[in-house]
């Protein structure tokens, strides 16, 4: 089905009448609601909601979509994005050496698992250079240190800019961004690769290994100014045992990086990921 | 959130609106919708939909509940059901001499994980009545052979009657209801050891042995008069390896078979399971 | 097959020729050996095994079997366990006021499949006794708290000795044994109710939800005088969403609970559990 | 580790001291055993084994290896196969239109995991000439339909002689192989799109969605003379919900067959895998 649709993804004080008055304006318009899911959060009070119609036969015009529904929005307090499924979303993938997730998500694009571009790739090492030959995709190396570190992230955001880039996909860049960066461009996703909160840091498949765990996860999660403490959007483990050395957990770790972060890549550009608090709603 | 709620569970042909009217059908009368999902089978061109609200303050006595939302159905085609919260289901658990899952389902409702009653056991052996009795159940043994098939599924039927029962779960019953009896009384689940529809019939663990599988299942599913092939509510798997033989499996798939039964089970009972063509839609 | 046999579980500094030498001296003492498993750590130099052997047929009366294997272990530098499978191992069970995994062991073990006694149950609280009382087995109440934390340690240290228990097993049981008490009984199994690391201490399902985490686990590990930290013989994981609140996460996790100290209690009655450093080999 | 070493895959009929035996064949001549795994099989009488140690300080000299164990072996009625690890086995990858399994099995043997090279793709279709070009491996479009598949796979054959391939990988290629084929080349994996014997056959995800499955597999096995019907090497599966189509069922399988298929390569080239009757053992 790629029928041309619009997503609304809310959140609002929760109160009575939110599902009639957000199906009613899609209804009235002469929408044809396709999904619709909500959830609240009863503890904080909030509404969640994420509904999707088609545009065939709506009779708002495209640009006065988003200020009708603001007039609607603004008395229940609510935040809220719009998105139109022809809007393709562009990605910069960051690496550092390792190419797993890299190729993963070029391959999904290429098998338009992903309605979206990838027309960069950054990475503060020159290895992984052929890849992005190999699919046409340009590559800056940009290698960062302590001292250049301001200077170089100048660069990265101008190359965001010039490229006109929706999101950075950290997939095993292994660089921390600095909160100034993160302030200037907050949308960005990371693989880390541990089961989230456990082993935070630098080195969780060998501290996973001392400690003698049984079962080694991977964590996606958008990236916040404090490290590894983002709003998680996927997980997912596998099991281990004593057989394993420290190069098993990486080699298991991997296949398990590029899937949960293939799964927190596709849910946002679907738009079925809400942040609230430091948590998400991912809606399926 | 112990509130008192109506829960409605429609299935109709799909068409512009539905969600609109739906939701202002329970915010004209006053109601907060709690919780509300939907489902559009754009194959079978049908649309599935769970919605609870809380009766508090709500302005429709229960008992014109139905007949005003009976109004709105009728020329939209759907099926419906409506349900209260505190209408406490009865349930029989039917049994044969394996205990675990028996176990299992009055511990859960002891445990109030269920808001149902467990008045009536009923075996095809006298194995489980210590069972019963150490939790005040009544235990009828019945056994069923070839000849006495008929009049014995008299009498199950008359004690369903008598005990007002709602639901009858087979908890590892090792005997097939015969059409007859399903006809008159539709509304069981069953707990069946393979993941079908692998290995239908009896002794799915040997014949996983025999096939040399690496993963064994369980399947809970509603009765139909066709052997093994109702509709899947919920599936679970384990893994198994070369030196696991039957009796392994066997232990292994208890534990399934006791995790995936008590699922099925409190989907059914809170009304998240919609049946359509040999299908279900859970809504989570 | 319940045929009588011996196991060996032995750890010793690695070298060649340990695998003949011990499949060597069952051999030439008639043994027929049904399973052998080993393993080596690399990194700690380390050779460890399990072997199990048939007793029928073996020439080495069984009082004689530890001598002679001693002085074989003895230039290797090993450490090393003898059991006969006709030694039954008895329990005490250790809760509070969750009886699910009191529960689950009792029936696995009513069911055969472990082979051990369950004789004591200890408890700080009342709650739980009729389970006791519905399966005979005797129940202790023995409140704890700061001020007679010393003296009611002592009271359950003469309980095991006068029960003869082999092993305890902490079926949530919300209280810390003392280091001096863990000292005098070393054996003791715990689950805790976290994908451990993540979340050591209380409430961890709280903080879970708090996290906003996609997946909760649950950890069996041996008790040492480490809140926590002691080594892990099983774990395993369930998947949430948004949609589960804490109560949903503690439910769920019961079932977590249940099953994941149900296998580390199989593994180590089985001894296929060997210790070494902080961490298991747990031999399948 | 990358230690030189020569690796016993071992099958007889169980009886008194083959561990023994086959342990002192090894210390005798001076190696230094690794890994040690048996497996028996009570209702089939047989000991499988699987050993490896290290070629260095060996005494034998590696040609004398074969003939020196034979001698050992014909009393005991054993199959055998020995192994050194510094033979690189040649794989053929097979495919037909879909690329995921074939770049997945490519950049794996690239990032060193397998050790394994890959000369050579053989393809129904010529959709997937460009993957082979990006890597440099030869790739050979050979349609196959009812009247051409006899000289056909007379070509094929004769690239398989060319090349020098040990191993056939069926990496989603979508036709049957004849029996008379399989004769002339036995070793072949191939990944099937279902959890079988669940959906045997073609079109596995449109079948599972019809039957309303609530999990989906997918199995990795050798390929024998009955389709879809050969020992199977390993399996996995995922869940999926009434919101997922045809096409979601395929997405996410993807990710599945590549992973199962990627693990029974592996498990096969590090000769872990031995076959009898119509299972496998996976020593681990």
């Amino acid at each position: 089905m790629n029928r041309l649709t619009a997503t609304l993804l809310i959140s609002c004080p929760d109160r009575q009448g939110l599902v009639a008055k957000i199906a009613n304006f899609i209804y009235a318009n002469g929408g044809n609601i396709i999904h619709a899911d909500q959830h609240t959060d009863f503890a904080a009070g909030l509404f969640l909601t994420r509904i999707e119609w088609q545009l065939e036969g709506f009779h708002l015009p495209r640009e006065l979509i988003a200020p009708a529904f603001g007039a609607i929005a603004q008395p229940l307090e609510a935040q809220w994005q719009l998105h139109f499924s022809d809007t393709i979303p562009r990605l910069a993938i960051w690496v550092s050496r390792q190419e797993h997730c890299l190729f993963d998500l070029i391959l999904r694009q290429q098998a338009k698992e992903y309605a979206a571009e990838i027309p960069l790739i950054i990475s503060n090492h020159p290895d992984l250079e052929w890849v992005a030959k190999q699919f046409g995709i340009d590559y800056y190396y940009i290698p960062v240190n302590k001292d250049n570190k301001a200077a170089q992230e100048e660069k990265q955001l101008e190359l965001l800019h010039q490229y006109d880039i929706d999101l950075i996909v950290l997939a095993k860049y292994m660089q921390i961004l600095s909160p100034e960066f993160m302030t200037r461009f907050p949308q960005a996703i990371n693989i880390h690769h541990s089961f989230l909160p456990a082993f935070v840091g630098a080195n969780p498949y060998q501290k996973a290994y001392e400690r003698g765990v049984k079962i080694i996860g991977a964590t996606a999660h958008y990236v916040t100014s404090e490290l590894d403490a983002g709003p998680i959007i996927e997980q997912d483990v596998v099991r281990i045992s004593h057989r394993d050395e420290v190069s098993d957990l990486i080699r298991k770790g991997k296949d398990l990086e590029r899937v949960v972060l293939a799964r927190a890549v596709r849910s946002h550009l679907q738009h079925r990921v809400l942040i609230y608090g430091n948590k998400t709603v991912v809606f399926e």
